[in-house]
């Protein structure tokens, strides 16, 4: 019953995702005090009609639902169990954490929330900036069914694809996994497929026409495809977005023991991307993992 | 000079990619003379308006162009040599082969062709029985510019999308090899992550809801997905259609000494799949691998 445009909503975490989305919960009527702890975070949230709040305990200060949208797990559990947010929050208080984190981590923080009698909703989203700005976001929500209906219109005010997928935190977080699973080794595969036909000498753009109109085609081929065939592509999402989110996608599996030994195949590609300090490049430049194994130039040397 | 519809035309393999890609060439008016080893393949197409013939001697008989729709690279080479076509065709005829083969076998052949004067494309073909019906196959031919501007219009008369992929034999089945890579490895992750979403109890339907409206999908995971829920699918392509594809695509890696590590992992959950007794159930029961592997039962008793 906390949840609503009557009650205060606390939004921590105002980056390039979490802005918009406190943004669209603001055009939504929910009277949303925003904190982030980058002072350029909170004025643009300000500029926008938020209001916002200059200290964790000031945003949760009897607050009926607190978002999250953090960096991940650890950061989450800093703000509601070290900052103290969560002994701010009203009693019957909502917690929405809408992060990318480790199932077992999202379900252990429910456990410690719930023990104090709030509710705790684990809704990771999917669908990137331009998501979160139009309020397309798909949000992946675990929580028990009552619990989900009482944050149903917050939820929706951020995205319009909002499923139930299941009553347990940790569910949520084991969908975006899942998610991320696909994205990070369909973009492997791709790069494998491309540099396969680099190494018999067919132009790049001619490979990656055929395999786009076919049944080998995918959303990461056809996005990062034309990418991979760049010299220095411009970044849209980092190499080492794809270490973390892989990672993450292996402590699910190993939480879970779920073998997953493509993802786990995948994982080490963009590692050693990264390693060789492509880290922070496009994440088409998994490619060049297949560079350094079979010993070629980039496309524009091949073909 | 010796293809157009003023020549003979002698077709190879009237099974089902071949009977309705034979037929297309009928109907763009194309002189064809039809060959199978199975009676009912030569009467089909006689029943269509082709002319069937008895023996390939009698369908390569002075024939200005030969295709080869046939099994495998073995086939192709036991008709070419073996039953003596090539001798049989025009002097300057060209050869069509058409079906999926190592690329080193593909060259190979085409070598030993064109020392006898004759030309080769090596066309192989994606779009399924569907494509080959509707005349809109995906064509990946690979010969000198001047040999496929000659084959183009009977090319063009079973596909839609032709693709001059480079001049050298070999690269069309690169290309085909290319195409079944993503294929592949793509459904084996499509199974990889529907079968983590069952483990913590996620439902199946919504599960495979979310990851085709995201970035997640790809072509494999829509049309596949139903089926790997389902108990006993029906059968649109078998899983050791994918045990031999894949087996295909690794020796193109071998032969281009280029390391697939993704494609080598995904023809193990096929092959394991196969060799479980599901060879010959549709592909989507790669899914079985990692139940297998994890130790779970099917969607149905998980959810």
């Amino acid at each position: 019953m906390a949840v609503g445009t009557a009650h205060p909503v606390a939004f921590v975490g105002l980056g390039s995702m979490g802005l918009p989305m406190a943004r669209n919960l603001v055009r939504h009527g929910f009277p949303v005090r925003g904190f982030d702890v980058r002072a350029e975070g909170r004025s643009a949230f300000a500029q926008s009609g938020g209001t916002p709040a200059e200290t964790i305990a000031a945003a949760a200060d009897g607050a009926g639902t607190l978002v999250l949208m953090v960096v991940n797990a650890d950061q989450a559990e800093a703000i509601l169990f070290g900052a103290g947010a969560l002994e701010h929050l009203a009693p019957d208080a909502v917690i929405v954490l809408m992060a990318t984190c480790p199932p077992a981590s999202v379900a252990a923080l429910a456990k410690r929330v719930t023990a104090t009698g709030r509710a705790f909703v684990d809704a990771p989203v999917s669908g990137g900036v331009v998501g979160a700005e139009a309020g397309t976001l798909t949000i992946m929500a675990a929580a028990p069914a009552a619990v989900i209906a009482q944050a149903r219109p917050l939820l929706e005010a951020m995205g319009d694809k909002v499923f139930h997928v299941g009553p347990e935190p940790g569910q949520g977080a084991t969908m975006k996994a899942v998610n991320q699973l696909l994205c990070g080794v369909n973009l492997a595969a791709a790069a494998e497929a491309l540099s396969l036909a680099a190494k018999v000498g067919i132009d790049g753009a001619t490979a990656l026409e055929i395999v786009s109109g076919s049944s080998a085609s995918s959303w990461m081929l056809r996005d990062r495809g034309p990418r991979m065939l760049e010299e220095t592509p411009r970044v849209t999402s980092a190499v080492d977005i794809f270490v973390k989110d892989l990672g993450i996608v292996l402590e699910a599996g190993r939480s879970e023991k779920a073998a997953l030994p493509l993802a786990a195949l995948a994982h080490q590609l963009f590692l050693a991307a990264s390693g060789r300090g492509a880290g922070a490049e496009d994440d088409s430049q998994v490619i060049g993992s297949y560079r350094a194994l079979n010993g070629m130039q980039s496309f524009k040397h091949t073909t």
